[in-house]
């Protein structure tokens, strides 16, 4: 096969690459991060390059439109004159000769903020893997007809009444020598109190594990003090999945239609992950010896499509009707069987799904929360780049999971980007002059050091908070139509002729271009809020519950959204403010809790049985309930905690109350 | 480093190799089999080696004698003139130039012969592995909140009462696509009712085990039929670790002062069991899949150093005081662990070892000849490269391992070799004539097709007949000495002076030379099997055993012994001839019965620790009772069996009746 010189600007990376295969494809090899949202489908018009054209002699490469394939029909839908010259959609246009191509910033993949620091759990401490001191006598003729393991064995029973253990393969290769070099003295990790996993000279008091939440966007790795309980270090990346495509169905596709597509997608998060634990235990590496290797246990919490990912496990039955996951219930396996580098005996724990789409993230969230415990009645919202709802009490509880689109996560909105530095993550607008103020994202994080940066989009939290405003400003109206007369240079008309709010001038933003909410963007959001309040009222009809005590928004997502914004949208029926509480990542903290408390796991195993799965998309009243949502905050529901809110300050919003 | 390029004729193997190797170490590499009895060691003088003198044209390569590091006083020990010019131990010469080196037919490593007919066991079918076939209904959306897993599952536990079975993991990445090929019939293989290892679609019956065992020398593999309990096909090959080695203290040795020498000599038996794997399955290849594959359950034996270097346990504990094993109860281990190319989910079930040296093989031979279901008193002799003895009955059984030295196997013996092709393997000798007559492995054997091949050296089997032959015949008195003045030329003096008796005339060999016993061959024996008496003596006083029920010898090599040159020789206490017996290789007996009953696997690992392991070599007694054990057959001991044997045959030699 013929191939060809390509390279990527700012990012300088190049190499030889494959006639006929595409930009996206190009850039995926040599590691460069463009945005494609839509995993390649040319559908989302995110992945725009610049071809340099002309001959560089730096580069002794002549560059041009000519080496590319034929522009088509679908690129040209997304292709604007104000892109300037010469711009192509990564994802379509094929490589046939030398090229040199700019990736703009806006279609650069910005490195996810996640908040990282991860709340305080309360919870006893009885992990899955346990350490225990042994001393052994050395041994003599006289005893000779007994071996190591024996030895170890017979001396944990003795002192500590673990009976009948088995040795894992690896322990035991290391066991004679880890014996003699600390005299006689030891250290063996005990999982389940049924199988030694890993022996150390000596006495050692450290004992570490790690709990990961693998979101379709964002993996996190929370490195635990198995003796304290507490996180010593987080360690969070973007998928590396992402490339292969935005959304779980996208990475389905991917899978189905790429040969070995599963398997490079396994690989590239089994990379990250390990990734994840060589940062996380930097600082544990000692005699030359990898820190993952004093892990010693590992839960994971993640969505259905992600999980059936990770393990390997074709995700084609669980994306088509009827739905069939390969496992649901709980599993543990060898971390080395999955190339998972910690102790190469430990094991990884999985949490069980719950039902569908609702993977073991949701279980997370369900131990995290315990709704089960409690006779309010709550509704648990775990956002994601999908919905998932909790609902109920410990009477009964149901879950749901709603296709709220990616929109919360800035994808199908015009600006819209990922939580990354650049991106606009809070609005607020004078309801007077209509006037903007915003707060950008790598401005004001003090856990990493950023540079100063200027707006460059606007991600779900600001959307949110974007049109909550607009709609408090009277900007738009309770049907999300943008109000006609207003007088402020912020609203004009893009070059569709329809409406548009301009949140940041191009002189504000590092792309040169003004930052705008448009009638679109508005819809969008409203989709997707729509979907959550249908299946959240579904539910609470079904289950015949009238009102909510609280409403917990989960989600790594989650403790960005401004509570009042979410409730002014409707993203969920109404409850009082002061019971609306932001929990940040519950599902991450019901991984690191089952990670601490193995009756934690038994109790996700039972309660990931025991919740109620809705189908809710297919009752019959959601289109109308999805459609009645669509209003700001609702077409026909009261709100009663929204409007006193509203009375208190004083702004005039008519709603029912 | 300098690299030079040696030739090996007449295998024609060549390669480069760097300067300073050893031409051992160079026909290891080039994979060029000599003989190195013992382990490169310089003792035995076995891998002498023609350095072919002068520039070969052909080859473009200058070889000579001044290539080689300078002879030694070690190599001139050994290096006779009747060898010819040239000559080196190939274990001591290193290489400082190019070489063509040709190696004597004498010097080459033969393929080991090895009886391979297993007997037929009598016994239940309880393998630890069963298949099960199972038959779900399509998922319909109704049921769409159960997995593939969890169906398999509740089908297992509802059909056939198997509950909480976990499943392995290369099981399940199988299973969705598995169920849907058998349009929801498929067939799994579950693990002592406790784990599903294997799924196949569709119903399949066929379920294939395999039982190893594997010796110093030789290793053997017997495919078994896990539903008729049949053995459809064995396979054998000579230990692929005998390179580094020939005996047990030289590998351990080889462990301890070579860097990654345990881990070599793994992978060396690793490899070799994959080779026995694919050609013992060859016949099961299906859909491309490696017929190994079809394996769903191993076991294996060994003594307990073969069991720590297979398992890459450090061998150094045990070969030294206090001789501390590194385990010696049974294990289960995932056969994938190890890189045993078999179902991937399979275990691979290790028996337990007895005590010191005495390993799992003895254990074979204990739970495969159940002496502990006896009245009778029965004497196991197990002759590998170590001798093994069990004495006992239902009421006690002891166990010790005796240093007998290679020489039944061939070493140590002038012209002694393995059982491979061009051995005398049988030996009768005129008592009159004193004329000989003798067999060849390799011109009767109908299993392979061997061309016909002359006699090359002798095997363990034919020195016994051989030194007892020569008993009765009266040329060796009951001390072992050479009888002097009788008149035959089969008799005369070696270069050293000392007497020898020619068993085959150099026009009948392959090897241009007269092929003889000599007094130190003798010798050599008589210490072989002094040791195994003492011990047998020692463990009957101890005891207190007065006499022999039965004898029983054991060992692949064990089927070709005769019984009565054995009596005669007095390897053990005076028995009815007609009460021994020959049961081959009874260690892969056991190794079998593990396989197909797993009440066996419990009775292995009972009995191993019931038995009473006896270290006769410390006892007080030893010394002499060894020393009077040296006499054929014995010193003071009486031997009434052999006494009316000799009488019925009409021979005159006096012995104790």
């Amino acid at each position: 096969m013929k191939r060809h010189r390509v390279i990527f600007q700012p990012a300088g990376r190049r190499g030889e690459i494959q006639e006929g295969k595409t930009l996206l494809e190009a850039a995926q090899v040599l590691g460069v991060d463009i945005e494609g949202l839509c995993g390649g489908k040319k559908v989302c018009g995110k992945c725009k390059v610049r071809v340099e054209v002309g001959f560089f002699e730096k580069d002794n490469i002549e560059s041009g439109m000519h080496h590319l394939s034929p522009i088509t029909g679908e690129e040209l839908k997304h292709i604007k004159p104000e892109d300037g010259p010469n711009i192509r959609l990564a994802c379509a246009a094929e490589i046939h000769g030398d090229l040199k191509i700019f990736v703009p910033e806006r279609s650069r993949a910005g490195k996810q903020v996640v908040r990282k620091a991860a709340k305080e759990l309360s919870i006893t401490l009885d992990p899955a893997v346990k350490k225990y001191n042994i001393e052994l006598k050395p041994p003599s003729l006289e005893e000779m007809t007994t071996g190591d393991m024996e030895r170890v064995l017979d001396f944990l029973e003795e002192k500590y009444g673990l009976k009948g253990l088995s040795f894992d393969y690896y322990a035991l290769k290391e066991l004679q020598d880890v014996l003699r070099k600390g005299q006689w003295r030891a250290t063996v990790s005990v999982w389940m109190d049924r199988e030694v996993i890993k022996v150390e000279p000596g006495f050692v008091e450290n004992s570490y594990g790690i709990a990961v939440d693998i979101g379709t966007t964002t993996v996190v790795g929370y490195l635990c003090d198995l003796n304290t309980g507490k996180v010593i270090n987080t360690e969070s990346m973007m998928n590396p999945q992402v490339p292969y495509g935005e959304d779980v169905m996208s990475r389905i596709t991917y899978a189905m239609t790429n040969p070995e597509g599963l398997q490079k997608m396994q690989s590239a998060i089994i990379e990250g992950l390990n990734e994840i634990i060589r940062n996380v235990t930097a600082d544990l590496r000692t005699d030359g010896k990898d820190g993952g290797t004093a892990i010693v246990d590992m839960t994971v919490v993640f969505n259905t499509a992600m999980h059936h990912i990770f393990l390997g496990l074709n995700p084609e039955y669980i994306g088509r009707s009827p739905f069939i996951p390969a496992l649901q219930h709980s599993i543990d396996l060898k971390a080395r069987d999955i190339g998972i580098n910690i102790s190469p005996g430990a094991y990884l724990h999985v949490l069980p799904l719950e039902a569908g789409f609702v993977g073991a993230d949701n279980v997370g969230v369900l131990i995290a929360e315990e709704p089960y415990n409690q006779d309010e009645i709550v509704l648990i919202i775990d956002i994601g780049t999908n919905g998932e709802l909790l609902l109920g009490n410990r009477q009964r509880i149901c879950s749901t999971s709603c296709a709220t689109g990616p929109a919360f996560e800035g994808a199908q909105i015009k600006f819209g980007m990922r939580a990354a530095p650049g991106a606009i993550e809070k609005v607020r607008i004078d309801p007077e002059t209509k006037e903007c103020y915003y707060k950008v994202i790598g401005k004001a994080d003090w856990h990493t050091y950023l540079q100063e940066v200027n707006a460059k989009g606007i991600c779900g939290s600001g959307i949110i908070d974007a049109v909550a405003e607009m709609f408090k400003a009277g900007i738009i109206d309770k049907t999300g139509k943008f109000v006609k007369g207003l007088d402020t240079p912020r609203i004009r008309l893009d070059s569709d002729g329809k409406p548009e709010y301009v949140l940041a001038w191009a002189e504000e933003t590092s792309i040169g271009t003004d930052i705008t909410i448009t009638q679109a963007d508005v819809r969008a959001l409203q989709l997707a809020k729509a979907a959550l309040y249908a299946g959240a009222k579904l539910m609470m009809k079904k289950m015949g519950i009238q009102k909510l005590d609280r409403v917990i928004l989960a989600g790594a997502f989650g403790s960005y959204i401004d509570r009042e914004s979410a409730l002014t949208l409707g993203m969920f029926p109404d409850c009082d403010i002061k019971r609306v509480y932001a929990v940040g990542n519950a599902a991450g903290d019901g991984a690191r809790m089952a990670l601490l408390n193995r009756e934690k796991r038994r109790e996700a195993s039972e309660r990931a049985r025991w919740v109620e799965f809705m189908e809710i998309a297919v009752e019959p009243d959601f289109e109308r309930e999805f459609m009645q949502a669509m209003h700001i905050p609702h077409m026909k529901d009261s709100f009663p905690h929204l409007k006193s809110l509203f009375e208190k300050k004083n702004l005039h919003i008519s709603i029912r109350g």
